[in-house]
């Protein structure tokens, strides 16, 4: 059988982990990585596969021939220009992770995959992407349930790029890692039957590891990160002032965890129902990689259907995401 | 909009559990029961829809004008023979969950909802079903991993009725409820990045309630259980002798739990990565019932796109099943 050949582009840690995954699967190959920083990337691959630019397309189509480009830069800056561009002259899957833009993105996705005949998956690896599966499929199990999603359910919790991030931008602080921690009494009542109203801090506490710059007045950065909109002021806080030593070997990596939960009831007699779906990933970007890949083989078999436009996780027939054909699945996996 | 006409084929447990969950999705309405004991069950039903029997289909059709009919008979005598049966004239939608003959059973749908034009989705509910569907992804995005099915998790324990019935065909038995108890610490060396080959035992036990004869020997009816093939003799198995009223009072009900369980790797560093997905019903059958009823909306869904043959809920986008419009879905639950 002729593998699919897979083109990364952009090689941050998504992308790495993509590297990675296609190794897992072996309907699959490398076909190579575009950058818009093509030597740091060809340093660092060390010759283990072609690196070329971003740009022009043509060069890379006709020395690489991908049948699919997964997109891993990142939601903000690069996948909004990058993917409406790329989807004109390839098939294409991505994990853009802005939520309340999602409908935006999908029409732009949409109108040049239809236009060019490509196949675009937006927004797919593990929220969005299996969690939002898992949302759509609990409320439809269980009609007029809600769906609730919990994060850091380990005592490390879950490490959020988004909020350590932020951190790192307020001034007087050198570096930061911040873990997310699911209250388990909010998770407690969901699973006994409450479809409760939570606020934010109703459902996760931040804990913060914070390094200093030299001089920089701990009082001072404490207030800002307690103070800041949307990241930390709705939530119960606390903060921890760490040496880079500390926060190098006790902090590192990126492991997260959480929960779909959501709760109903059945039958006249109002049976209790309970529905839970939970992951726990020593490292996130490689998790979201491995769902990138297996959506990349769906986006091929659709492509060689004939399909055309965007797709998300809720559009694809989960047969399609699997190396098993229909005899095998009938057989042993239903 | 107008609703979607469901015609119920059967009613039993399954039956009544469709009947309840139609009430919950405002998007559907019941156009009538068939059964071949139309006057038992309008008795039951009390004038609250029509009832009719089975044969002859025209009289259905023509009578109540289903839009989707869910065959709520059982797996080994009413839908190897009515399935195919019904296909011919109408969409369907079944809970078949004999697993080692669901190829054959697809193949004879198939054939016949292809030949007549119709939509036939089989083997839907918990397990075969659900637990199908987070099997099949959990391999798709941990590649090379095992998903493992545990029932029971619960301190009461799962209620099975096939080992149920089993018991009760012994002689000297009355009457009998058996719960399946998961072992704990089997699914633990899962969640813990182990992938075990187990035999039957050492992931569940089997416990039963048993109501004797007067006169029946406790011996005997003991021996014939911890020896009873496939059943019982691969199980550690608890026995308990209780009254008749003991049985009615403390194991009614239908009660049934259990999760999926898969663990794998990611990424060169073998970085640690678990699924877990679980569900606990207070009544199984009224389960089985809901998630045949979103089924039962997507199957009209494809049904009006052109789409037809048989399908099982491997090959089903999952915004089919849902409530939501694509609008909707992209909005608020990606």
């Amino acid at each position: 059988m002729q593998k699919i050949r897979v083109l990364i582009v952009g090689y941050g840690n998504i992308g790495r982990g993509v590297r990675q995954a296609i190794e897992r699967n072996p309907d699959m190959e490398l076909a190579g990585i575009v950058s818009r920083s093509p030597d740091r990337v060809a340093r660092e691959v060390a010759g283990a596969c072609p690196v070329m630019p971003v740009a022009p397309a043509e060069a890379w189509l006709q020395a690489l021939h991908p049948d699919i480009a997964i997109l891993c830069g990142g939601s903000k800056n690069d996948l909004p220009q990058q993917g409406p561009e790329l989807v004109r002259v390839i098939d294409t899957v991505d994990s853009f992770d802005n939520h309340s833009r999602i409908p935006e993105y999908f029409a732009a996705m949409n109108a040049a995959a239809t236009e060019s005949g490509h196949v675009s998956i937006i927004s797919t690896g593990w929220d969005p992407g299996i969690f939002s599966l898992e949302r759509v499929l609990a409320n439809a199990f269980l009609p007029g349930s809600r769906a609730y999603g919990f994060y850091g359910l380990t005592p490390r919790g879950g490490l959020s790029m988004g909020h350590s991030d932020a951190l790192r931008t307020i001034e007087g602080v050198q570096d930061a890692r911040q873990y997310t921690h699911a209250v388990p009494t909010a998770i407690e009542r969901i699973r006994n039957g409450e479809n409760p109203d939570y606020c934010a801090r109703e459902m996760h506490t931040r804990e913060c590891f914070v390094v200093l710059k030299p001089g920089a007045d701990p009082a001072a950065v404490e207030k800002t990160i307690r103070e800041m909109p949307g990241y930390f002021a709705p939530y119960d806080t606390t903060i921890h002032f760490v040496s880079q030593q500390e926060l190098d070997e006790k902090y590192a990596g990126f492991p997260h965890d959480g929960c779909v939960v959501a709760s109903g009831k059945t039958g006249d007699a109002q049976h209790a129902a309970a529905i839970e779906y939970r992951c726990v990933w020593g490292s996130n970007p490689e998790a979201t990689a491995q769902v990138l890949v297996a959506h990349a083989r769906a986006a091929v078999r659709l492509s060689r259907e004939g399909r055309k436009g965007a797709f998300t996780i809720l559009d694809i027939p989960p047969a399609y995401l699997s190396l098993h054909d229909r005899d095998e699945l009938l057989k042993n996996w239903m």
